[in-house]
């Protein structure tokens, strides 16, 4: 298990303010690691609205069927996030442990059991020690607090080697309103799996509705475009909260995604989005080059995103740029095996601004020792023009490195 | 690029028999590699027939291209192979070297151009130096022989550990008929791509029809169901020729796959595909462990398949088994992401004949140290059985080590 930072991880951490009706807190229930908090219990005011997005695994954690059960109501008191054990693939001791750890949490925080969502990352197939929270539970809700973002991000990491936060604020009407975020992924519980999981918060005055909306629209070219070895977890989750606070200084109450006065608002909140994936990439288990693969060209963009994952989810394209090789031929064959309409002999394929590949060969004008230089850095941009039509797609990834197998290759503990 | 001999080659070599209408040569072309004989000329008898599968890729190179145009005719008289240079993303250039390939070798075999097939593997994007053919086309006519199977196999070879022969024989009709293949992969030239190329050859008397049936059943439990690392070549070949003479010892004409006489044939046909596809996953780049995936009980054979192919191609699997790690979790994961129906609470996993989990759980009575001893074997058994349908599927892989990473992350020299 590796512990040093990624080289890739942000030089600049961010400080995260509060947000109106958002308090947190963390302890150390012990459910596998040792001194280290493991839990985190988030509570909102009354009136908080929730929205989310889930693994599209066909064999979802217990925490991923709770919360989809829950979201149908669309509101939310409280957020209990726990690290060391997924608490999938549990059968129904699974499912008894999300009932008991949502009651522990609801008779703490005053609320109904259904308004209580839950996540959970860690190895999988060991019953989850709900009854360990009973302890902690009371704790927490005393001891939650509004400015404690960073600790809470610390909390639910696995192997992540930073804790990963994003903030931004934007116009609604004339209040400013405060979007924060928090995530953890692409590591690996030592040794389960790769969970990516992710919390916004807000204090906007938004619909359930509207905030699924956004949701669904702004992971499209965010979580859902960065991928580090293409396998997908049973727990992917990813929550929004908007607690509604701001409509005292005057946000207006929105009820639409579609609304054109959350316009800010909505880049904002990609923004933020946008921020955590990335982090995520850059946190890829034994990643030492992030790599953007942009695909332009494509029949249509559906297309340019098919075409883009086989680039990036490719172990071939993958171990050629831990090599620092602009090896052009792994991402023909790329591009090739996705399976979209594509013409050899249209083709073009840039690293770093470098076009090496033109019109069905080799470019004459390739300078292999450019290339090289721009191989060396920590960040590459691998381009592939289609020549089919206006399809355009953007995945981040990042290299396969022997790290990646020393990782995943241990033997379990 | 590794030399050593992969740990899982296979013990006994067999020694193939003559098949009469065959002959071959190999030579020393300076393609690419010094001291090292880098083609492969095969003459058929008039009245050979000739079927063939290729890689699916969108982009394939120019002798796929070359071979799909020819096979129309269904006839044979000359294979052309060469190691070092793909001949595959050189557009014109590319197109033009296949033609002047065909036009040598049909020169010097007295034969048309058109019944000439061409393979090549290595490099990719480079020009292929046809001319280089031009020196060597008449010796290699002149050396022909039929007992000459292992140096061709060997002539073939770019990373491979160990060249990959087979050979089996049938009854058809009265007369016993000799069906031997060569093949190459899942090697890597360094450090381009994996390509498989397999030739198989038989005396048996079949239409170009009926051997195209037989290939196309042949492939989908064989070659089909093989991978490495789940990049597909530009280049992946198998063609199959026959060249009839056991006609003259009274086997019977055939003209279609389903003709009940070829029942013996069809067998040991399949026996050869088998074998050489089995010897690929030996010789994967890396591998320490061969995996069989065997899938039970899904919707349909398709989606079986599906799933079969997730858990194949899943690094996270594959690392696992680098690692000696029975690790159930990474397969329900696979199992999930491959997007076919499933059911969690219906799941069971084995290890090479030991239930790990079941009815959506680990399985109570799994005892990890016996687990331990059998993934520290070098055959892996790996079973799941969904409890959905009654669709199967079986595919052979290997393990994900740091050895993969080292031979495919290397600079390109």
């Amino acid at each position: 298990m590796s512990t040093a930072i990624s080289p890739l991880a942000p030089t600049h951490v961010p400080d995260l303010p509060s947000i109106e009706g958002v308090k947190l807190a963390t302890a150390e229930a012990g459910i596998k690691y040792a001194n280290r908090t493991d839990v985190l219990l988030a509570l909102f005011d009354p009136g908080t609205t929730v929205a989310g997005v889930f693994t599209k695994s066909k064999c979802p954690s217990a925490p991923v069927d709770w919360c989809r059960a829950k979201l149908k109501r669309g509101q939310a008191r409280a957020l209990v996030v726990n690290s060391g054990n997924a608490n999938a693939f549990t059968g129904k001791t699974g499912r008894a442990a999300t009932e008991h750890t949502a009651k522990l949490a609801a008779a703490a925080a005053a609320c109904k059991t259904d308004d209580v969502f839950l996540a959970s990352t860690g190895v999988i197939g060991e019953p989850l020690p709900a009854e360990k929270f009973a302890g902690v539970m009371d704790r927490l809700v005393a001891g939650a607090k509004g400015d404690y973002w960073l600790a809470s991000a610390k909390a639910i990491m696995t192997t992540d080697t930073f804790p990963k936060v994003a903030t931004a604020t934007a116009k609604l009407g004339k209040a400013t309103v405060t979007i924060n975020g928090i995530a953890k992924g692409a590591g690996m519980i030592a040794p389960d799996m790769a969970t990516m999981l992710a919390f916004v918060f807000t204090d906007a005055p938004l619909s359930a509705a509207a905030l699924q909306g956004l949701l669904r629209a702004g992971v499209a070219d965010t979580f859902n475009a960065v991928t580090v070895d293409g396998d997908t977890s049973t727990s992917d989750t990813l929550l929004a909260f908007a607690t509604g606070a701001a409509a005292a200084k005057g946000a207006p109450k929105i009820t639409r995604a579609g609304d054109p006065r959350l316009k800010a608002f909505a880049k904002a909140f990609h923004t933020v989005l946008a921020s955590l994936s990335e982090q995520i990439a850059r946190d890829g288990e034994g990643a030492r080059k992030l790599v953007e693969v942009i695909v332009e060209g494509a029949a249509s963009n559906a297309s340019a995103r098919k075409i883009a994952r086989a680039i990036a989810n490719s172990p071939l394209v993958k171990t050629a740029i831990a090599g620092e090789d602009a090896n052009w031929g792994r991402v023909v064959m790329a591009v090739g095996k996705a399976g979209e309409p594509a013409d050899r002999d249209k083709l073009a394929i840039w690293f770093g601004g470098i076009r090496v590949a033109h019109k069905g060969a080799r470019d004459p004008a390739y300078d292999e020792a450019k290339v090289s230089e721009i191989m060396k850095k920590p960040e590459i941009a691998l381009k592939v023009a289609l020549g089919m039509g206006k399809g355009r797609d953007r995945m981040l990834t990042c290299d396969l490195t022997k790290e990646y197998v020393a990782i995943n290759g241990d033997y379990r503990s």
